[in-house]
């Protein structure tokens, strides 16, 4: 349920009608690790699954798809992560905030320092031709109907160098859209260390951590990228790249990735 | 510290050039009641103040900016809230998540049933001609210096139907932007229930439940709301309009607000 139906006014040169328009939907989720709540979301409803797993991969709470077991709807809105045999989390180290836990200042360092200790190093990933990623951001927005109807919702994708969408998603978050992108190619266990993550949204330090998180190279986006999330790829050697558009692309980070012969 | 600059690898047909760019600052801030951290924001540095008040108020931790007695920076990033003698607030009651505490399941009727309960009614507020709304979406734009360079910053205002400026602010996130200005104009103690709140971006229910529980009975943005913002104008008689370009706009709820004549 992407978007939903209903009637407003609409003033036009100080005219005033009355006419049914699409919505983008929104509605709070809930997961659980045992009776603990680990997330409530605002997200556009739909694709729980991929939702819920991706978010467990970005946020480091689970570090393989494998860990995962699917989802128990407990009631309207509520789910309950089912883990694989074998896999133990204690649900109270991912109460939010993970950034009040460092011992010295909130800062951008201690920022990143946690990404660090949270993620693996990345993998050496894929050489990209520019080209290859003008297009996929190009793509990023055929793959969205409900942001032309509703022009209310971010898109997100996981795509290889050859071409092939391992997941894509759009959701009225933008975090959300990216959860759901990796949770969709994780969940059909692509190789997402091979992948590129491509938003249609700001790159914000939230986004380059949940990619670093998931183990995913290289980020991509129609928009900028904030100071914090160029340091923190830097940091890394991810491949961040904003404001691709025509033949234009700006690389905050890791250029080694790119080639242009 | 609104951006920050830095050398960046620019590709354009093929060809790559080394130059400097400019990036939208990030850093995290935590704001503490007592010991307690109530919030840890991802935002674009400065405007601790208006900020730290905006959400209080927007988040309904304070009733009114008496309540407010300034802030005291502990270390980097850190700040305690102080309250005016003889307010006292438990912290621990506005951990997040308010949503997980509903007795029913997460739907959205109870993220507006918890919603109703924190606001008061919201007041009979300004009357607006349609081009008054105009006027002050497009004002935003041009009050956004920032958002021209690096293309990566939210803005929002409140404003008065005679065009008064309350309160404007731009930051990264967008619920940051809605804070700062909320709480600059609550600091200059400008009447915000004769107000609109102005906002660059998406009107999702969390940004109109910001402005209901602060108090402000109009919203006004360039982009789409979302179908639990709209259900939530409606319930509290809030007039949320959308979409405000050139000559149209689009009145998702409280059309009596706005006259055409």
């Amino acid at each position: 349920m992407r978007d939903t139906t209903t009637t407003v006014t609409v003033f036009t040169d100080g005219e005033a009608s009355i006419v049914d328009d699409h919505l983008a939907a929104e509605a709070p989720v809930e997961f659980r690790l045992d009776e603990t709540p680990i997330a409530v979301l605002m997200r556009t409803p739909g694709s729980e699954v991929p939702l819920a797993l991706g978010f467990c991969l970005t946020e480091g709470i689970l570090l393989s798809p494998d860990e995962f077991d699917g989802l128990e709807q407990l009631e309207e809105g509520r789910f309950r992560i089912r883990l694989s045999d074998g896999v133990t989390v204690d649900p109270e180290q991912f109460r939010r905030n993970t950034y009040t836990t460092s011992s010295c200042g909130v800062c951008g360092k201690a920022s990143i320092d946690a990404v660090l200790i949270a993620s693996r190093p990345l993998p050496e990933g894929p050489m990209l031709h520019a080209a290859t990623v003008t297009e996929a951001v190009d793509a990023l927005r055929a793959l969205q109907p409900a942001f032309e109807v509703t022009g209310g919702l971010h898109g997100a994708a996981v795509r290889l160098a050859d071409g092939r969408v391992l997941g894509v998603a759009e959701d009225i978050g933008r975090h959300n859209a990216v959860d759901k992108a990796i949770g969709s190619a994780a969940t059909a266990r692509w190789p997402i260390g091979e992948a590129m993550l491509v938003v249609s949204g700001r790159i914000s330090f939230e986004i380059a951590q949940k990619a670093a998180v998931a183990g995913i190279p290289v980020v991509a986006g129609v928009s900028a990228a904030s100071s914090l999330a160029v340091d923190l790829a830097r940091d890394l050697a991810m491949t961040l790249i904003g404001f691709v558009r025509n033949d234009r692309m700006v690389v905050y980070s890791g250029t080694h990735r790119v080639s242009t012969g």
